[in-house]
């Protein structure tokens, strides 16, 4: 059954809030969409690609809402819900973060109690950002994850899960620490091989100017992700600072096992290596 | 001007023979194609597919062609040229391989005199393998690097580059070493990055089986390489070890500098890292 909102509010209408409000009003979600932007000339393009119906300060679009969805930056999330809460005491509030431990305990025992929020986060994204980027059907097929704790509303939790089914999102339900620990190895890591390789590259083209231009295929899907936003990126590391090490880690041994494959011309050992990593991607990527 | 082939022999129709094969048709190079391959399968379909005119035996189809092609595995390049010099002494003969050093210190002092043979390696491919996934226009926009040494013969080299330029790739001379290290960083290397990253999600999949299924576009992109061709990496890294555990030091540098950052909380230093990346990241992709 597709969820009905009179009045929802976008807070950040970037590359993420911006095709989440685009499948809202696709799908019939949300007959009324209010947007606000830190950017003001993002903001203006949101509503002059008519992503929104309406926009406004903060204060301003929340008011009336009967829900309202987050979608800043991680490092933003927990003073924005606050913020929201004074103004919207009544909406269900709800982000879409890929940060979530640190986040929830920003806003323990500070929000107004009634206000019911749910945490959100989308396994989905491109390495570009901003309203202008927004494409519709971005969450078709893609998990969401949802992290409640003891002090979510269950009809809250209901309503997000709804809103995200509408869209196409399978969602799934983890508690915070079990999701950063997740979202560390399949989102967060790759990030680290993206912004390593690309820097060990760099290092490398100054002895060897002519690796500039040769960028092929191979480099260009791997590095894909190095050109993300580096305020956020910087962000999700430091609040998932923790696991984000843990992950580290078990790359670099990794690394270092190959390395050692490598140095002993360990022909078996590597073809095995390389069959077994053709194998789990297969199925990291499909639904298992 | 368009170089003209009377009779080109395609020696192993996999992904990048069969991709040349198809562009050296469309843009006149070849009056006639004839093809041979290890995999009596694959060779049935490049003859399906029309991708070659005449399928036989090595000894048969390289016998009177101008120009033969060894589109083979790095680690089959120098056995497969010799057999072709054997039985098409006349022939210029080039590969597409991407180790270059190890492969022309096999042949040399082997090649019969007056056999002319230029390495040559287009900067170009997929993931995927067989005549079944050969496309057209693959090579155009790409580099070629060719590897001429005080022994090749400069008519051949001339013939070799017009053939290339003809399917619209830019050639670049370089010397076999310093084509090994350039590769061993802008190709090599991401696969490495690809099969670590893919084994240490691997690892931490052991703990959080949640993380199957979950990979969205990043670990897509970034991964995507490590379905690459196990026998064909296992032997490129052995074959061009020592640039590879050259570029392996210097990723595992970057990727402990990065560690430190995320350790320390450094944000300024993370942020100046992650613009900076993206930067180098275009001017990678980018002629420049």
């Amino acid at each position: 059954m597709t969820p009905r909102f009179e009045r929802v509010a976008m807070v950040g209408v970037g590359l993420i809030g911006g095709c989440l409000a685009i499948d809202l009003r696709r799908e019939g979600v949300a007959a009324h969409l209010a947007g606000t932007d830190a950017d003001p000339e993002n903001l203006d393009r949101a509503r002059a690609l008519a992503i929104v119906d309406e926009i406004g300060p903060l204060s301003r679009v929340v008011d009336g809402a009967d829900l309202v969805v987050v979608a800043v930056h991680p490092a933003q999330v927990a003073p924005v819900v606050l913020e929201v809460a004074a103004h919207a005491p009544r909406a269900i509030i709800t982000d879409v973060g890929s940060v979530k431990k640190a986040v929830l305990a920003g806003l323990e025992g500070r929000l107004p109690s009634g206000v019911r929020f749910v945490g959100g986060h989308p396994i989905a994204g491109t390495e570009r950002s901003g309203a202008a980027a927004a494409f519709p059907e971005l969450f078709r097929g893609r998990r969401c994850i949802l992290t409640p704790t003891a002090a979510t509303d269950p009809g809250a939790l209901s309503a997000v899960r709804a809103m995200w089914e509408a869209v196409g999102a399978e969602v799934v339900l983890m508690d915070p620490e079990h999701h950063d620990r997740v979202c560390a190895a399949i989102s967060h890591l790759p990030h680290v091989a993206a912004y390593a390789l690309t820097a060990a590259v760099a290092e490398l083209a100054g002895e060897h100017p002519e690796i500039y231009g040769l960028g092929a295929g191979g480099f260009s899907d791997t590095t894909r992700i190095a050109s993300s936003n580096p305020q956020m990126w910087r962000d999700i590391f430091l609040l998932n600072r923790d696991a984000v090490l843990d992950v580290i880690d078990a790359l670099r041994g990794q690394l270092d096992a190959l390395r050692s494959l490598v140095a002993e011309a360990d022909a078996p050992g590597m073809e095995e290596l390389f069959a077994r990593t053709r194998e789990v991607r297969a199925r990291t990527l499909r639904d298992e």
